[in-house]
């Protein structure tokens, strides 16, 4: 009983991020084996104050206890492994851990629910610090206090190899309010929010950057990320579009479907037309760009158009909206109209800028074949 | 498009357990990453029909979409990765299936809830061929039905390194039956149903075979499991209590606190008496243990009771009725009191068969160390 009334914060060293990257100094760091899984929730999770009504009961039972009163319960799941959906050697834990929840608020946000609270389990292999996951929760937190959502449960466990991460988030809408799929009619007009590509752009950037460092030989070897700011951070610290479904909700506008761009915009193209028994035709003129994304897909000699629309994890908003709401989508800032909804025989297309036709392929982001 | 709209059925060839087990026999089997993500998740996911009110829409958009009316939400998480909760020299996918969805389901019922839902996210390394991926979630699908909870979603992504298996589950229970950890109190009975130690035998007898079965050298050994079947299920196939939340309601009692025994007797025990402010005594004698599981612990030379207050994985429901309820707790069937809630400051404390008492101590299973 002892050991279990202890306060995990009397019982272990102090430890400051100096002597633990130095590796060297004295005190020793924590180790997560000296908290045990136990000690490890409680340190973990107890900077997570509960914020939500919705919030009976948090962490440290059998499960959470939600209370949805008469909204619908909304609920997504991800699981994140090292090696496959992520690379260390690129992403500090901090943002892991940050973009680790935001994907999933996104995916909430994407049925026009609002993101409540998330379950967070965790595998770590003993090349992981305490210090470490600190980090990664830091980021986590801090994605919680941005959004609104409180961290209710979770599991952590060591792993045999890398860092294995699994977010459950539950979220809540008024049930006339939820957006599904299926929904898209003929006439419908295609939207999408912010821009797209510039993760993808992102990753190939940290990707160049590290085989060069790696060639050099120089262990001092400072990457060149300048003029590169905003790919970078699309990658490393995607937003979910609160913002995006706030203003569609104040302009009086319901989405006939919607989805979160993740695997990327044509492969959710697919899957909105596929669910809506639909077709659809999309402008490579009208699908948005930035700046940034362009100069790199210039600089690797990729083409443009293919990143857009295949690259994945830009978070943003796709959706579509009956055509007597085109003056309504007009005025919206950071929203672009990219093309309408056919009837289903005319199939799924892209007209290029010289108007020729071509059909629109799942070339999304497969995690079983792109590794 | 086109391939979008394929049905999987329609395009892969057929497989039978013979040609994918003997690795020869032609047609070739289907590999994961021809199906890809999409295709993977609908063809594990298609003969999950479902079954619950609150299930609006399971399978196929952002998020599932659930509905609580006026009852409280459970939600509930755990991973299991391979090397670490499990070995699948020993385990059987089904089973591993069928426990991983059965021991969230128990996690559920220890509120004194109703599981209704489960997401189910699995990292699968390039090792497992789709029939091995089918084979685990038949024994998910069997463990829904047997439960009658609804699959809602899910992840599905190659990994490096073994198997992962997240579950999520949902549930739900009426607002005044939520039944926490930190509601013991003094006087109040001690109860556990079934019997504990089984499952953690079960293991030692597996490992036991296991390493003969190496050390002989011979491909064609065949384990001895004769006269341990009950052990054997205990660790492989083990069940939620359902029967024991219902016998408890049917009989009008409602714990003051309750869990599973999923670490052990002794942690739990340090949990609710922790939660609850209070102290506790339980009699040696008292503990239920299985003739199989005395008879497994004799052969190995280990000590019986430590192995019964220590073991793990039991899923047996560990709670506490106030002392009034004792006529009634003892009309049921395969529920024992086994000791009593005390005030904080006499500790907790087993009382052994000659009187004396030994505290007791967090011996739970901590995957952190008991690698």
């Amino acid at each position: 009983m002892e050991n279990e009334n202890k306060d995990p914060k009397e019982t272990v060293n102090p430890e400051t991020p100096e002597n633990v990257t130095s590796g060297q100094a004295k005190p020793e760091p924590v180790e997560i084996a000296d908290l045990g899984e136990f000690g490890l929730i409680e340190r973990l999770t107890k900077d997570f104050p509960l914020k939500n009504e919705s919030t009976k009961k948090g962490v440290g039972d059998d499960a959470a206890v939600l209370s949805f009163g008469n909204k619908e319960a909304l609920v997504t799941t991800d699981l994140l492994l090292e090696g496959i959906h992520f690379d260390l050697r690129y992403v500090p834990l901090k943002h892991l851990g940050y973009k680790a929840a935001v994907v999933n608020f996104s995916d909430v946000y994407a049925m026009n629910g609002t993101p409540k609270q998330i379950t967070v389990s965790l595998g770590i292999s003993s090349r992981f610090t305490l210090r470490h996951i600190e980090e990664l929760y830091s980021g986590i937190r801090l994605a919680c206090e941005v959004y609104g959502v409180d961290l209710v449960g979770g599991d952590t466990s060591a792993s045999v190899t890398g860092l294995v991460i699994s977010i459950t988030c539950l979220g809540e809408a008024d049930k006339e309010e939820i957006v599904y799929r299926d929904g898209a009619k003929p006439t419908d007009l295609i939207c999408v929010s912010g821009d797209l590509g510039a993760a993808y752009m992102g990753l190939q950037l940290l990707e160049r950057e590290n085989r060069v460092a790696a060639q050099s030989g120089n262990p001092d070897f400072q990457p060149d990320f300048s003029g590169k700011e905003y790919i970078l951070e699309r990658q490393l610290k995607p937003e979910a579009r609160k913002d995006i479904i706030q203003a569609l909700k104040e302009a009086g506008i319901k989405p006939t479907a919607m989805m979160d761009v993740s695997d990327g915009l044509s492969s959710e193209l697919l899957h909105i037309c596929k669910d809506s028994d639909t077709g659809c035709r999309v402008y490579e003129e009208k699908i948005p760009i930035d700046y940034q994304t362009a100069v790199m897909a210039e600089e690797l000699n990729m083409n443009l158009v293919t990143c857009a629309m295949n690259g994945g994890e830009d978070y943003e908003l796709l959706f579509t909206v009956p055509l007597t709401d085109h003056d309504k989508i007009s005025k919206l800032r950071g929203i672009s109209v990219i093309g309408y909804v056919t009837k289903p025989e005319l199939g799924c297309a892209m007209v290029t800028r010289d108007g020729a036709e071509i059909p629109i392929m799942a070339q999304g982001w497969n995690a079983f074949v792109n590794k």
